[in-house]
């Protein structure tokens, strides 16, 4: 197990290493840091088994589809190489099942545990499974973290930003949700397309929805941005239409969730309202997510699951009530945004424009 | 001082005191409820000066455009009640001061306090100012109760639904911040007009937006509703637009703290929003609010000062951190929303429907 990588992988220039990373990987064990308690702690959770890295999903210690994906597939690595001397197949069998049924929307926690499945099918023991599932795992990380950096270079040039940025002038944006080295193998999506707008002095202001309920633009976007030293405005995301108005937003950019055959996108709830907004606005909207985030299997967005979380999430932060005591609460994690409202969708092997069924099955039919 | 009222006024129908109050006014003191408090605590302060209360819509002890306004005009009963033997014009003047410098975007602030300032300008003797100035406030107090039920009237009139219900099926409306009793004088301005749909037994629904960053709408909307018995479901900001996608809502109810003479309308931050989405899905968006909110001496909205308050609001919560520390916070409390996306301007003199200067001018001309 001396081929085991720790994150961010070492093999990258140093620019793209942000130093904020969610997980690292150690070989037979797996720290998750504990995205709940930013930005008053960094805390870090060891696991040795599947179920727990499942149970850390669903109670979002780890979030951002990437990310997901990627601890889902070291979750299956970490069932092989502590598997009992008996039925080990049945044991991590279990741990795909565990983890498959941790979050339904975002698609790349089903698309990485394929790619460990293909995997396990093919192992005649539990010493090949546990070296075979843990190179799977490592690839699936480091392919996240070069997708992201794939991914802004597609964006830039789809911006028009591309050639060393010339005359161009530094852009605002704005961005809803966590989309960086948080919610990816590191870098980020939406986040890594803005880090390399700032890394080329194209960046002039990010604004950041404090997206509610869980608030991952303010306790973990901003938290990154400034980190980083990339210049970010944090605004409620009812504020959002007033600064579009001002005029000084050139693109939104967003992540994804699950990207459907004909371009529509599930992606934090929020989007979809800033998509209309940027449309009424005349602003460019882009969405940005590595390929394993599209599911040519569903039509449209119609098609998929879209996850409701609890109301508590709305009645109360941190124990303290907001709400009155069991009043109702319609809490859906992610919306859809239908495909004629988004302006780009970039993944790591391109750009679709105007995204409709024939630019999808271009891309990735 | 035997003439002073208790609100709610006591020659008002028992199906219209809904119990809920946000200021109780006893002759030499006014007591407001502590609304930064709720729903947690119902913590009522006695005032007995002007300077106090200025503090108190400063710092939101009391909110919500004609509450404000009310609380002013009692702020400068108090002025004169407790009025020391000396200079006691000087001593009303600087509370007229002090108040109108308390909060700069709601408009029934100034317009209660220049119907203060008119009577004030007439008076005597202090014994006469005490006298007339007292009457007047609780003559503003009255009316704005009676003006939220004739809005309620005029607002159902305009929806189709005023005899009395018919046939009607029952709608489901969404609504943001909170324009209730705890807002008014009582009853409400837009809670009003839901109000009055309940009672008549066609609501459907309420969807209640949170309303980031000070949570009128789970704190104080919901409190309200839940108390007085009507369906409420409370929603993030980022979900009403998913809401209006599933196509149950027919009408988006808001309030206003300025009125602008071309029909422009500033409300709560995340009002704006809201009208581009309702355009965007065909659904009704009306502004409903007292005469007294219209300010025809400014052309547009873009003669409004939109106040910002600290950004603290967005980056901690009864002090927990959500945000990193000193992280820089966009935090305007207001945003306008041009006539052009309103559908209804509806006030107890009646509605203007399809906004523009002319039509306002008809009926404030």
């Amino acid at each position: 197990m001396n081929d085991s990588i720790k994150s961010p992988p070492s093999n990258l220039p140093p620019s793209h290493t942000t130093g904020t990373v969610a997980l690292r990987w150690h070989g037979s064990s797996l720290e998750l840091l504990d995205q709940r308690l930013l930005p008053v702690q960094e805390h870090w959770i060891t696991f040795e088994g599947a179920a727990g890295v499942a149970q850390s999903i669903r109670d979002m210690v780890v979030r951002g589809a990437p990310a997901i994906g990627i601890s889902a597939a070291y979750g299956v690595a970490l069932a092989a190489r502590h598997a009992g001397g008996g039925d080990w197949r049945a044991e991590v069998r279990q741990a795909f099942g565990e983890l498959a049924a941790s979050r339904p929307t975002a698609v790349n926690l089903f698309w990485a545990l394929q790619r460990m499945e293909r995997v396990f099918a093919c192992c005649n023991s539990l010493g090949e499974a546990q070296k075979r599932l843990e190179k799977e795992a490592v690839a699936i990380h480091q392919e996240d973290l070069a997708a992201n950096l794939a991914m802004a270079d597609h964006a830039l040039d789809a911006m028009g930003l591309s050639a060393g940025g010339g005359n161009a002038s530094p852009v605002s944006v704005l961005t809803h949700c966590n989309t960086g080295a948080l919610a990816t193998g590191g870098y980020g999506t939406a986040l890594g397309v803005i880090r390399r707008l700032h890394e080329k002095k194209l960046l002039k202001q990010v604004y950041a929805d404090e997206t509610r309920p869980w608030l991952q633009g303010s306790r973990l976007t901003a938290w990154e941005l400034v980190r980083d030293g990339i210049p970010v405005t944090l605004n409620a995301d009812g504020a959002a239409a007033a600064i579009l108005a001002a005029g000084e937003v050139r693109w939104i950019v967003v992540g994804a969730d699950r990207i459907t055959a004909n371009g529509d996108v599930a992606n934090k709830i929020g989007t979809y309202s800033l998509a209309v907004l940027a449309r009424h606005h005349k602003i460019g909207f882009m969405v940005v997510a590595p390929s394993s985030t599209v599911d040519m299997s569903l039509a449209s967005g119609a098609d998929i699951v879209i996850e409701e979380r609890d109301g508590s999430e709305l009645r109360e932060i941190r124990g303290i009530p907001l709400a009155p005591e069991g009043v109702s609460v319609f809490n859906p994690v992610f919306d859809v945004t239908p495909a004629n409202l988004i302006d780009l969708i970039v993944t790591e092997k391109g750009a679709v424009r105007n995204p409709n069924i024939t630019g999808m099955h271009k891309l990735f039919g």
